[in-house]
């Protein structure tokens, strides 16, 4: 049986007529079993709903069923019938069985019980064979093809950015070196330092922070344009919203003013989280209960407004709030937080950077929905934001989801050769590292905006886990570089 | 006009009534003039072809004309009349005309001449403004979303692999450092080695080579996977074939054995070649029409026998070829060039492991399609390739495509735990760096199969480019990590 076809479960469930004789494969992920009857709950991870097999031991050898253990691998042939139990519709009644893979129970770690989700991660090879991150990936991979469906709809082009860079010139943070020098034994130049000359690509090379850099460049001559690839950031923050390795969907769009960079986002995140809705019901419902049933015992001031299902509706069925930087901040000064020191950072004038606690008062106490806040100080962005007319602001945008805080960081970038060489000049950024960058507005320059999805945060609000190490398969972490 | 929206030109030469009043930006591909009229090619990436502007220099003001060069960026609004001339079917006769952004003709590099490939190589953030790496690009997107698309209807899940590894265990290749330790200031550990506890992981890591066997871990929970991103060898190969930074897709897949991979395998590359002949007619015309004229001046017989559209009608026409490495062998040592000695490695005994011009000839001249070579020596292969019952082989396989070898490797794995950890021995593979892939064969193994196509490789046989470095948009080589 190991090699001829399988009917997969989640094709059983759906579509498997009564009566139909079926060859199904996958993994034990629970067996009762008394003198007359086992039942064996099986999963083949392509749904989060398990197949009842229904085995007789009076027809199924002994020396099987024994193997038949939580985690191993096995291939059954039955008929299909209509449940008996609650559940499924269906399950099946097994005629022949086939052990693939053992999974000895003094050995095997994941055992049926309720595992924290901090065990999981330290076998993080095998977790996707729990309820929780089986759901988690799908999820995750039904937004990765929704994030190309949206943009390949708009005729959008997806651009592979590199991922080693010769720059860090955009100083979003401390980046990795990447080298194929040896380390214990570094060549040296005639003035001592490390001769970079001789290293891989002839000179100092770091893993890249963002494509957006690249994106334009594409953008200024393709018109629409998305990168969607990992970036990394050195630093050292151990918190439950940063990875050192993480995935960042980047549109770049020609002729686009900052309205239209907000539309288009909003519109795409309002896409994407319909798409989980529409596609996704089975493993959404399952997180839903999930999340339920981990508040039960909670009090009431605890436990969220809204659970999760209740939570993508609302961000699908409700427009965004825009609310400009210098409207937040008053706001903000005027809030009880800020008045009764609750905050803290409180606010006390216009300049400050919002801290997450204050993006998550307006989305979450102020506001009550996603937020877009636009036209921050330019003192507190990126060389490249377009500056306003008030000579103080930039047409930034962040969007803030709740819970979540920032998930898009973007803006209309600066196309204005003299306006962006002296910020660039302010900023003390390399104007001679990134000739390739101002050469965009010295030839057919024009408006264009775009912005940066992180990915992982987008799928933290779509499954509504809270830590970032349990949305991707393999977190990369301070100390943890594992599988 | 420069934030107002506009129509794109492929809307604009697909829909567009006569009579219609539109605005379309774009940049100035080429513009011809004399005293009553100026004719301007308007390209905006969403297609190859360019739409005519036609200008009245009475209407618009000379000092705007002016300015109208190859390169300039310019918004233009009129109405949409029937094409005089030959070529498309519509063009624009222009009532207002705004320059966003100019293109100094004594500066801009792109004037409207031949330039080399070389030449674009060197200015690769401005060539996506050519025809031909327009037409490259938007093969290159269609090709991404087709593969998503293309397992996304078979539900396979996408699975992101981790890009910074800790092993270099498959050992593949050379791989890249990654680091965030001062390299001027290497910390040592007592025994006066670097001390890599210190590093950001707290050990050595480097960028990935394959996201394989993390592919696998997640096969054997969610069924079936592909993975779809970077990976990196340092090796120092100055090729047409070879970058530093190259992309993978990597499916997996439980209970596959060696047919239903290489069926795997035939079905997507035909789905991709015939996903590009529906969905990029233009721009493969182009290039089919480029190749056409660079060989015009060649001897007969050194011009490509099937031109662009043509070898991928004949890729989807015909079913690939099967055959043994023990048979091709024998195929090879009976050949013509083997017996006259013409090839550089002569075939006199199995086990040679085949290069490209034995690849070649099997494909180019022998069968004239492309090839599923299978069941290599093991001895030439990687340790987790399944041990077939000769004890010889392994249920390899390789697809070579005409012009390009290979394009796809794979193999059933071995599923087996003493037979896996038999030839890791033999190999000198590392057991213990990698007890998490081996404990997949103790809980709950089952056979399974997977493989890697190299996409730039599949984006050389769909575009016909010849040298690798022009279909990715900033390729990275030794010495080469510009932009």
């Amino acid at each position: 049986m190991s090699t001829e076809r399988r009917t997969k479960v989640l094709e059983v469930l759906k579509t498997a007529e009564v009566g139909a004789s079926l060859l199904v494969k996958g993994w034990v992920r629970t067996k009762r079993q008394n003198k007359n009857v086992a039942f064996i709950a099986l999963n083949d991870g392509s749904t989060i709903n398990n197949l009842q097999l229904v085995a007789d031991p009076n027809q199924i050898a002994e020396e099987l069923l024994k193997l038949v253990t939580t985690g191993a691998c096995i291939a059954a042939k039955g008929d299909i019938v209509a449940s008996q139990g609650s559940g499924q519709s269906v399950e099946m009644h097994v005629k022949e069985l086939e052990i693939l893979g053992e999974a000895d129970p003094e050995k095997y770690p994941l055992q049926p019980k309720k595992h924290s989700l901090e065990f999981l991660r330290e076998i993080a090879y095998l977790r996707p064979r729990t309820n929780t991150f089986g759901a988690v990936y799908r999820i995750r991979h039904a937004m990765i093809f929704a994030v190309h469906k949206f943009f390949n709809d708009k005729e959008f082009l997806n651009i592979h950015t590199p991922i080693i860079t010769a720059s860090d010139a955009e100083g979003a943070g401390e980046t990795f070196r990447v080298t194929s020098l040896d380390m214990d034994n570094l060549p040296k130049n005639e003035e001592g330092a490390i001769d970079y000359k001789q290293d891989f690509f002839d000179k100092e090379t770091n893993l890249t922070v963002s494509g957006q850099l690249e994106g334009e460049l594409a953008a200024m001559a393709l018109g629409q344009i998305y990168t969607f690839g990992p970036t990394f950031r050195a630093e050292n923050s151990n918190t439950t919203r940063h990875l050192a390795e993480f995935w960042m969907i980047e549109p770049e769009m020609a002729f686009f003013d900052a309205d239209d960079n907000a539309d288009l986002a909003e519109e795409m995140l309002q896409y994407l989280v319909q798409y989980a809705l529409d596609n996704c019901q089975d493993d959404l419902k399952f997180l839903h209960d999930r999340e339920v049933e981990e508040n039960k015992n909670k009090k009431e001031s605890e436990r969220p407004e809204l659970y999760l299902i209740d939570r993508l509706k609302f961000v699908v069925d409700n427009k965004f709030e825009r609310v400009t930087y210098t409207d937040a901040i008053d706001i903000l000064r005027n809030s009880k937080p800020n008045k009764k020191k609750k905050f803290k950072y409180l606010i006390d004038a216009w300049g400050a950077d919002l801290q997450s606690e204050h993006e998550r008062y307006l989305v979450e106490k102020h506001f009550k929905k996603p937020v877009i806040l636009s036209d921050y100080p330019k003192d507190i962005k990126a060389f490249y934001m377009r500056q306003n007319d008030d000579g103080k602001t930039v047409a930034a945008m962040d969007i803030l989801f709740p819970g979540i805080g920032e998930i898009i960081g973007g803006s209309q970038r600066e196309e204005r050769l003299d306006k962006l060489e002296q910020r660039m000049d302010e900023m003390g950024v390399p104007k001679e590292e990134l000739w390739w960058y101002l050469d965009t507005r010295k030839f057919g320059s024009a408006p264009h905006s775009g912005y940066g999805l992180g990915f992982e945060r987008m799928i933290l609000f779509v499954t509504g886990m809270t830590n970032i190490r349990d949305v991707i398969p393999f977190p990369r972490t301070p100390g943890n570089a594992e599988f």
